[in-house]
């Protein structure tokens, strides 16, 4: 099993050059949002190198396009793949990347050791960044595990003012056939992304094995005192809810701080009422963003999130409310499949680290009807949606090789 | 000297119930601003009340109102008084109530002792908060002082578009005349005020004599980091400039509470760019509001945040920059007056306390030109610039008496 698999690194950097003049934004930024018609020609784009390779391309009711490579015994498949649409502006890799990574390393794969026992699939999902409409966030994998609806498309509205249903007909997609995009024989789901964080570039490593996703939870929190004359109240009299903000944000940032990695905790935004420089506030509102990979650890960090906004609201006599926008428990990668990936990558002397993804990705829907797994790629100065986003073409093709590593000893 | 100073209660009353019919807002508040329909109609009726009181009435070319007793002597002039104008809306008492006070003091006077030696007015000053034009503030005692000139009413546009020369003219005053308003013959200006704070309530005494009005500083803090993704930068890897303003802000405002009174520091606004959820900022903009009353504790307070912003922002690698865009020096009252004003009250056994303004009042600026002092009178809950403001009848009566105890002690 310890046979080299042959990536050709030419042809990984074309198709990443290539597929990035569909949306080119700038010299190196992609502005490719879904179902425009730079998405239209990058999807074209992709099913003609999936038959190039040999693959049989089929397009679904959502707009994925498949490549697939029939298994000699049948049974539930085998998918590799990544989202085709960008940010706005976003850069070449991210999404883009792991469409590619599939698509070559099952070509090789085919080109190499021929029918594999089992069906294995390219996937180039249509839409995961929200950058069109800003509620359809992993919207193909959505649509292979059943969690979109026809109504869904026509509540959708886009920054343009369309609906997605509209936005699907101008391409020819009926949304109404949207639950034909259902997938039930999907076994496996590997996805290789661009890190879009520092952790690979500071361990200098090429590769990651990811163990888990991110929970994420958002929490809206409004902490209310009592407004003053910013010279006429005593300091030992006031009720000021920005003191309180200012406490409780200090404490959560120290809390995932000391706590340590993976635990990462953010307050991204603050608005004080009224917002006079003279006047102490009446209400300071701001988000808490707080994530942890692991399912226990991730609600002790919320729990003492939660008790250090009690004690200082108390303490402080400010009233305190939150509500909790967003609750996503994290994905847990396959055990197995974590591993047969980290052996691969040892037999093959690539050097890897084991992590935890700190961003959401298209895996954690396909974790509801799959067993799944990730790979990461070293990011430049861990920067993603960025046209300054890049990853070199050697650090892409060790993820490829990774991965096709693991799709041989799994479909073989 | 300790003789008592008759002060009809009921005319106290009365005239402040008449002076809030003008732009009377709901059942206790009032709306007017300068030149306005309704504050003519304020300055009218003052003017009315002054004729009533046996005073000389003159309007200068600003639009405040005096009210003139000659004294035998001649000379410099004693002039007590306020601001007509309110907050949109404002209470009854803010500025009105001093009006009232010099009104019915110096009357009082001119009943019961005749003509006094030296002379003394009755001020109603056009306008104090800005709220017609956002950056008229003091325009009654800026133009005695001179320091406004007619450029300034062609350049000041208020809320509603039109220039203050234009809203001027709507009225019968020629901004190019506004020179005419400084005077250079003021040796004494008294302020009567609502405490707009809670000490002389929590002391439990209805009157207080000011011994200097705070300084004001306002900083804008710009705290810029980096921004990254709220999952994938781990926190030891970030400059995340809300963890910096965080600290910064719970610092400042620590510092002027274990100063104690009366220093002050309010964080009033905070801005956080980009503000998505998600993102770690790359900018953070505040503002710090800081004051004391004391000209070299206030440096010191200000030298105190200037050196925690800097240790914060060099310990967690944040870039700094801050602009001061009002610096106002302490106005210290003239100790001869507060202590007149002390000896009186003691001597009519009208409990009082000592203490200094942390809002800012005319007479900062008439101190400019003339010795100054001030009387606060308590204020219920505190509370300021609302409707809800409210002073007892007692109480202003308590401090009129002060006043009127004080002008009689300068000017027989």
């Amino acid at each position: 099993m310890a046979e080299t698999i042959n990536i050709d690194a030419a042809r990984v950097e074309r198709y990443i050059t290539e597929l990035a003049t569909f949306g080119k934004h700038g010299e190196t930024g992609v502005w490719r949002t879904v179902y425009s018609p730079e998405w239209v020609a990058a999807q074209d784009q992709v099913a003609a190198w999936m038959t190039e390779a040999g693959l049989e391309v089929r397009r679904d009711a959502v707009g994925n396009v498949w490549g697939r490579l029939e298994g000699s015994e049948g049974g539930k498949t085998i998918v590799s793949g990544s989202h085709i649409d960008s940010q706005r502006p976003g850069g070449r890799f991210d999404g883009a990347l792991g469409v590619i990574a599939a698509l070559t390393a099952i070509g090789a794969l085919k080109q190499q050791f021929g029918q594999p026992r089992r069906t294995l699939e390219v996937l180039s999902l249509c839409e995961e960044e929200a950058s069109r409409f800003p509620t359809s966030n992993f919207l193909g994998s959505r649509a292979i595990t059943g969690a979109i609806t026809p109504e869904d498309a026509l509540e959708m509205v886009g920054y343009d003012g369309k609906t997605m249903a509209e936005a699907m007909a101008a391409i020819g997609l009926d949304a109404t056939k949207l639950p034909e995009a259902k997938r039930d024989d999907i076994d496996i789901f590997i996805e290789l992304h661009i890190e879009q964080g520092p952790i690979l570039e500071q361990a200098d490593v090429p590769v990651a094995v990811v163990t888990a996703i991110n929970s994420i939870r958002h929490y809206v929190v409004e902490l209310t005192g009592r407004s003053d004359h910013a010279g006429a109240r005593p300091m030992d009299m006031r009720l000021d809810p920005m003191a309180g903000a200012a406490e409780i944000a200090l404490g959560v940032i120290d809390t995932a701080l000391r706590m340590g990695r993976p635990a990462v905790t953010t307050i991204g935004r603050m608005e004080v009422e009224p917002g006079g420089p003279a006047i102490v506030p009446e209400k300071v509102t701001f988000t808490i963003d707080a994530r942890h990979p692991d399912p226990a650890t991730r609600l002790k960090l919320y729990a003492a999130h939660e008790a250090w906004m009690r004690a200082v609201a108390a303490r402080r006599g400010l009233d305190l409310k939150w509500t909790i926008t967003t609750d996503l428990i994290p994905c847990v990668c396959d055990a197995e499949l974590v591993r047969t990936l980290q052996d691969v990558a040892r037999e093959q002397e690539i050097p890897f680290t084991t992590m935890s993804s700190g961003a959401g990705h298209d895996t954690q829907r396909m974790a509801n009807i799959a067993r799944v797994a990730m790979l990461f790629v070293r990011s430049k100065d861990g920067r993603s949606h960025t046209p300054a986003e890049f990853t070199s073409t050697v650090d892409a093709v060790e993820g490829i090789r990774v991965l096709a590593g693991g799709l041989r000893r799994l479909a073989y």
